[in-house]
């Protein structure tokens, strides 16, 4: 961990420590790969274009998120399995992200249960990720308890309508266990105790989803709801009308259907769609502080960042996490500084040059 | 076979398992295999925007075509020779198709008749390729035996107005042994009754092909008459006037002339002219399930695949294409839900994101 | 020699028979031989849009240059100092030029004289280069020389303000042995009877070559003058104002100014300037039947090949050249058919499709 | 040293003798490194439209810059701690600039005096570089000092709000020792008398510069102000408001922001931007003679040149700077001839074709 110098180089790191298997579900995407690899290129396509001589001794990292402050524009994504990584699951990168002053995205197929987690993560700003479940019953109670946990908003991921073909799952699929771990965030069927394993959480998930499902979860639900997995500026008007207090720009980091635009290059369009009527975010490739500016600057007001910090909890837990945010902390504050800009909330398009192809 | 994930791994599977000349033949293109590699970079360069919560709990990949129904929106492109590549030749793989509801274009140059492979591929959607041949005679005999044979369409291969310069070929020429091989859906010349050998199949085509001469085609045949070979619009054009029922947009796989553009960016163009009076289908570099979804999107109806197919049919015979019409069946099935497209048919532009180079 | 397949396979055939300092004086260019490599990506980077069933039984490869008449668009481009190359130097490619029906312009700075080589290429079209020389005199007797033994055109070369930079050169300058070569085609100065040793050229050829100075040569000569060299279409407007008859898009292969234009990227703007008054040639990574298709499509009468020929001629002399010739002109025939045009005359601007980059 | 045929070369030959920690503080950049990459890209991203016939004998490659006249359109680029790389520091490279008639920038934190290195440098256009000082007084005095010594402009860096994240000298980190090397041109705070320690060269410089103290400092200088590290052409505006004399297009060689435009990139607006009111000069990638074209044509005055220089320094001491630079220089003069421009003074951007991505 202490030897990486920034968020890219954790890959290897963790790949040196992870069970193959669980790194490849981690690691992987869907078909081809090309979606989460173009998700990082489109940060490479773009170039800033800094302004000088602007006085700033110190820049301001702060970004009011659904009626949270973050001390930095940056949330953990919610990814589920994180026992799978670590024996401590999202408690210690929960903690750390508190401790940050990053957000925390907690799966909805989390390996701990929302309670657990919003202890370990107290004082941080909190979000639910939900798959609506095929029962009705089930989504009020997922609702309810993350309510109750302090979860200042629900995340309804809305790129799930099958699972993605994910090659590196396929190939290395006889050889993932997941062994004793259960899903505990999933509300008990009426008249069931048992846990319910991690391997039967698709049984579960309602796919068909529609936006009369989502319309009824915001208006069931006493929190903001963000719907995550928007690409298509229309989308992002759907999500306004159906009462959705935000939209996640994300592919799913590539990991759905491959060959979808980068979420990056998503983001202007749906940012012009969603005017002063969502809140919109951006998933997907974050890597560098470099990354967060230009995410901020095409409209995002804050990014949600999930492989790295995976990689972060394989290689050490909450302090790995911690060392993340860290060191993806000092790269945003550098890059604001060096492109003039006095605050991640006055980042704008202007320090956007053109795209080099 | 069975190790394969996806189509793409059939190439290098089958190169282990086939005689180094017929991969030679098979695998290669024209020239510097530019156009070949560009059939795959062209879907590459294209982006999917999907949508999300359509309330899709499951697809319908029917696709109609001149009269018949597919029950997946592919066919398997002719293709000359597959006695090389298996010694049931176009006989398991019509099977195969038959039972996964593909259609079958059985090629002119095959080395089982038209009878023989019509019963293999019985209730499937057949269609008949064609050389038109010097000899006009053989030319209304091979469309006789069709049309009894039960092959719902002609599909006159019209760009080979010479033999393409297969490098790969040429170097692997001495090596290349036709055998035994015979083309019993070459009619035999007044007074011959000597099967014709395939090496022989260059003497009987006419390479001097003019719309007169499809014209005449189209006015004899009692099936529908699709052109396969279209790049230009205006060839399509040309197509309606001269009466025929649909073109297949296709660069030959990329083994006739280097350096023409790949079918899919050739498609759209085609697509607009072809209007209602044409059905429009695409060849060339279809290997994934979000490759006939971007087809489906600028404008085919369904999409011939070939090169994988041989593969397939190298590795198993039947069973070996019915996996990978299978695999193929699952990542359109895929690919439509997480586009949110209900239906093949309903498959439009909007779908598409700006190519990215 | 007879191993190769095509034009670019005899480079690395030579490379194997060549001393390596000739070699790296044929095969290098100048600076990062950026421009070199780009003379054949823009090749790469245009796309042929055929037409089909136009009953093309055999395409006519003719084109009229000048005053003569090719069987093929092809001329062998001025290259100094075939004697390194081989011991009969001109000799044996301007015989199989002549053979092929391709034309034949032979350098200035060739090891055998111009009388000897119109002897070797007669029955061809033969077109004499010239580096105009200091000495005015020197120029009037090259020009009547070349005249006189039957060349039927001058050809100019502009783009020789100084030696380009080459850096292959510059390295192997100590192993390159210019041995006993002379220059027989630059005259004598007065009172000189020994022959210029060819190390010695630079001393002879006049580098402040100024539109005074080819007015002057086009005044003066009795046959046509084109000038070898044109990049810009402002300059091909000032050559046609100067009298010229045609002019040679060329940087040189790549071999003076590094980062020039490639020469098919500057052939567009150059054909339109020129329009009916100057016949415009292409010069510059040209190897493939489909090469000389787009120079053709985009405005060239006919294009010159250079290095392809020097290393057949090293490979093995008049009976190499004759190989590659014939392998270009079956190239050519077949990219033609293919294409659907009948004759090289009518290639024309519809048949390119849109670069992609 | 005497090996190297191009700038190009030295970086592998100097890191051949140079400390690997001393090596990775010169050729590295920020981040990862993409802007540091693309100043290089930038170059070849162009192509260059020679014109021909222009009579040219030899070349006029003098610039007038800020009352002082180059020999050749090049100035050396401020580097810090030049010391590390040769016990010399910048007294060699001053020495072969003055030679060269190339400029000499002396860096604000040299290891050798302002006055030491001016009379190495005598002769030629010095300029003194300025990071402003936390103490006014200090900045007052290095202006004095450097006035005094006869430096004819002052150029005052304004692209380092914070020290770009190299991660190649995070990772050397331990190995760099600056050993008893000392910063002669930072004036001492009162009472001070100890020579300020290299590595404290950070606890003095003011990060937080502003506009207002930028006009202080043009007001009080005596001597023309150029800001170096300019980039948005908002920014040129704003500097010839201030009263600059000129700006130096520059992003720190791609050291501070990682991501920002390509120098080369921006420089057009930033021309167009300064008009007459400021002279505008190009930093970043300069390697060749053609990249000092382009700069030219494109609306630079003159190009800082600076790891190459470093790299010769370290190789060859003012031996290996003047080799360099006379490198450079017979690359410009051949560069200007094939392009057919008599001076560097006249080129312009009718010598540019379009970009090719």
């Amino acid at each position: 961990m202490m030897d990486a110098v920034n968020l890219l180089e954790l890959e290897q790191l963790a790949r040196g420590v992870m069970d193959p298997a669980v790194f490849a579900y981690v690691a992987g995407g869907a078909g081809d790969e090309r979606t989460m690899v173009d998700n990082r290129a489109a940060f490479a396509r773009r170039r800033i274009e800094p302004r000088v001589l602007r006085g700033l001794g110190a820049v301001d990292l702060t970004a009011d998120v659904l009626g949270g402050r973050l001390a930095m524009p940056v949330l953990v994504a919610p990814m589920a399995h994180q026992g799978l990584v670590h024996p401590q699951g999202d408690l210690g990168p929960a903690r750390a992200a508190a401790a940050a002053g990053a957000g925390y995205c907690l799966s909805c197929l989390a390996n701990h249960g929302l309670e657990e987690v919003a202890a370990a993560g107290a004082g941080g700003v909190l979000w639910a990720q939900l798959y609506p479940f095929r029962d009705e019953g089930q989504t009020r109670e997922h609702i309810a308890r993350a309510v109750a946990a302090g979860y200042g908003a629900l995340v309804v991921t809305v790129d799930v309508q099958a699972y993605g073909l994910r090659e590196r799952d396929i190939r290395a699929a006889a050889a993932l266990d997941m062994g004793a771990l259960t899903l505990p965030c999933v509300p008990l069927a009426a008249g069931r105790t048992e846990p319910i394993p991690a391997a039967e959480a698709g049984e579960h998930m309602k796919f068909d989803l529609s936006w009369d499902d989502v319309g009824a979860i915001v208006a069931a639900a006493p929190v903001p709801v963000v719907l995550k997995g928007i690409i298509a500026a229309g989308d992002a008007r759907l999500a306004a009308e159906c009462g959705a207090a935000g939209v996640v720009v994300s592919n799913h980091g590539g990991r759905q259907l491959d060959g979808v635009t980068a979420s990056l290059d998503a983001l202007p369009a749906v940012a012009e769609a969603a005017g002063d009527a969502l809140e919109v975010y951006l998933d997907g490739g974050v890597r560098r502080g470099t990354d967060v500016l230009l995410a901020l600057a095409l409209g995002a007001r804050a990014c949600l960042v999930g492989r790295p910090i995976s990689y972060a909890n394989a290689l050490g837990g909450a302090e790995g996490v911690a060392a993340a945010l860290g060191m993806l902390r000092a790269e945003i504050e550098n890059a604001l500084l060096l492109a003039g800009c006095g605050s991640a909330a006055e980042v704008g398009p202007s320090i956007v040059g053109s795209a080099i192809v």
